[in-house]
C-alpha cells in the first residue's frame, strides 16, 4: 500500500485500538494509510498464526515488531523453563509473520521475593538461552526497559542503560532495545543513552505521560501532545543513533479504547503528522 | 532521652502520623523510645516556630530534618522569586530548629510546559542563589531524587546520579541528597551512586513499595517489610558511604494514617529492628 503524506514510518500497534481483531486492524491501517502494525501475540493467535501473516501481507502492510516475549523472571525452574519454550514460541510465530523483532517485557519479582539483583541475573541467563535462537530465525529480540514504577511486578528492567548493558553482551543482530517514550522520557541520561544504543535501537514506541496518572497505572498512557512529553529532541536523537525503521504508536488508556477506531486512527494520524513525524 | 535497645539512630517523620501536632508526634517519639523526629513545616506553623523548637528541646528529641523546600519550577520570574523567598524563609526555620537539612523536593513541569531541560537548569540556578544561604546558617540543603512516577508534577530530580552531578556544583556541607528508598530502590547504579555520594549523604529514609499502587500515587509508600524491597543491601551501602546519622521512616500511606499512632509507632519500632537498624 501506499502511505499518506507524512506518514511513511507510522504504525499502529494494534492494541492502541484494543477491541478490533487483527484483519479489523489491518483494515484500520489501511483506511488511514498507515503503512505499517505492532501485532500481539494474543490476536495473532485468535485469527491463527498462518491467517494473521496471510492478511497484513496481502494488505501490504509492514509488520514492525510482535508484542510480547519476556516474562522471564519465574521462581522455580520449571516456571522458567516454561517461559524459555513460550519465549521460542514467540521468536517462531514472529519470523512467521515477518516481524523484525520480538518485544520483551522482561517480568517483575517473583512472588515473595526482594532479591532484584537475582531477578536481574535471571534474566541475563534466559537471554543466554534465546539469543542466537532469536538470530537463527532473522528475528531481533528488543529489551523493553519500562518505567521504574513497574519494577515489582512487570519488568525488572529498567532503564535504557540497564538495557544496553544487556544487550552488548550478544551481537546487535540478536538483541537490540526498545526506545519507547512513556517509559523514558524522565531519565536525565536518556539523549547520552539513545546515542550510545546506535544500531542497538530495535523499535521506536511514543505515547505520552499524562497526569494524574489513573487507578490502574498500567492505563497511563496517552494520546501524543495530550501530555508531559517533548518528542522532538527524542526523536531527534534516534534519527541521529541511525533508527530509520518504524515508529509505532502504543497506547493503552481506557478513554483512547472507548473511542471509535477511526476516530482514534484519525488522531493518531494528525498528532504523529505534528509531533513526531522526523 | 534515652533510645530504647536497636533504635538509637531511628527518627520518625512526623508525617508518618499524619494528623498528630507536633507536640503529639514527639510525645509518640518519647512513649516508643524512638530518639529523633523529622518536621515538617506545616506542622511547626501551626505550633509557632519558637514553641515547636523547645517542645522538641525539652523533649530531648533530635531533630534529624526539615521537610520540605524546593518547588522552584515555577514558570514566571514572580514565581522563581516567591519560591527563592520561601525557600529562605525554610531555612531560617530549619536553623532555629536545629535541623541539620532542609529536604527538597524541587518541582515538577510549569504547567503547560514540557521542556524538561529548562526546568532543570532553573533548578540549577536556584541552588546556585540558595546554598550559600544555607550553608551560612548550618544547615543542608538535601536534594531528594524523587521516583520517575513524579519527574512530571513533583520532581524534575529522578535520580541519585543526577543530584549528586547537581550537589558536586557547591561543598558538601552546603548541598548534600536523601536517599529514600521508595523512591531509588529501583535503580541499577543505587550502589554505586551511594558509594560515590560518600559524605554528601544528607538523609537515609526508608519505606516500603508496595503494590498495586493506590489510585493516588502520593500514598504508595508502605510500612517496612510490606512490599518489595530488599532494605540491607541499601543500608550497608548508605553505611558503607559513611553515613551515621538518624534513619528517618517516612510513609504516606491512608490505611497507616488511619491506625492508631501508637500501633503505627509500634510497628516502625518492630519493622525497623528487624529490617532496617544497621
Amino acid at each position: 500500500m501506499t502511505a499518506n503524506a507524512g506518514l511513511a514510518r507510522l504504525s499502529l500497534n494494534q492494541r492502541t485500538i484494543r477491541g478490533a481483531t487483527l484483519p479489523e486492524a489491518v483494515t484500520a491501517c489501511v483506511t488511514a494509510g498507515v503503512p505499517a502494525i505492532g501485532l500481539w501475540r494474543e490476536e495473532v493467535a485468535e485469527t491463527g498464526l498462518e491467517a494473521a501473516a496471510a492478511c497484513v501481507a496481502d494488505a501490504g502492510l509492514r509488520v514492525s515488531s510482535l508484542c510480547r516475549g519476556g516474562f522471564l523472571t519465574g521462581s522455580t525452574a520449571a516456571d522458567r523453563a516454561a517461559a524459555l519454550a513460550d519465549n521460542r514460541a514467540a521468536i517462531d510465530e514472529a519470523a512467521a509473520l515477518g516481524a523484525p523483532c520480538l518485544v520483551l517485557v522482561v517480568g517483575g519479582l517473583p512472588a515473595g521475593s526482594t532479591d532484584l539483583a537475582a531477578a536481574r541475573d535471571g534474566v541475563r541467563a534466559a537471554l543466554r538461552d534465546l539469543a542466537s535462537y532469536a538470530g537463527d530465525r532473522g528475528v531481533r529480540l528488543a529489551l523493553e526497559p519500562l518505567h521504574p514504577m513497574y519494577c515489582a511486578d512487570r519488568a525488572v528492567l529498567s532503564t535504557l542503560a540497564q538495557a544496553l548493558d544487556w544487550a552488548e553482551e550478544f551481537p546487535a543482530g540478536q538483541v537490540g532495545v526498545v526506545v519507547d517514550t512513556f517509559h523514558v522520557w524522565w531519565d536525565p541520561d536518556l539523549l547520552a543513552q539513545i546515542a550510545r544504543a546506535g544500531e542497538r535501537i530495535a523499535s521506536y514506541q511514543v505515547s505520552d505521560w499524562i497526569t494524574p496518572l489513573p487507578a490502574d497505572v498500567l492505563l497511563g498512557r496517552g494520546m501524543m501532545g495530550d501530555g508531559h512529553i517533548d518528542f522532538a529532541p527524542i526523536t531527534a536523537a534516534v534519527a541521529t543513533a541511525g533508527y530509520r525503521g518504524d515508529i509505532e504508536v502504543e497506547i493503552f488508556n481506557q478513554a483512547v479504547w472507548d473511542s471509535p477506531a477511526d476516530q482514534v486512527m484519525t488522531t493518531m494520524c494528525l498528532r504523529y503528522r505534528e509531533l513526531i513525524a522526523p
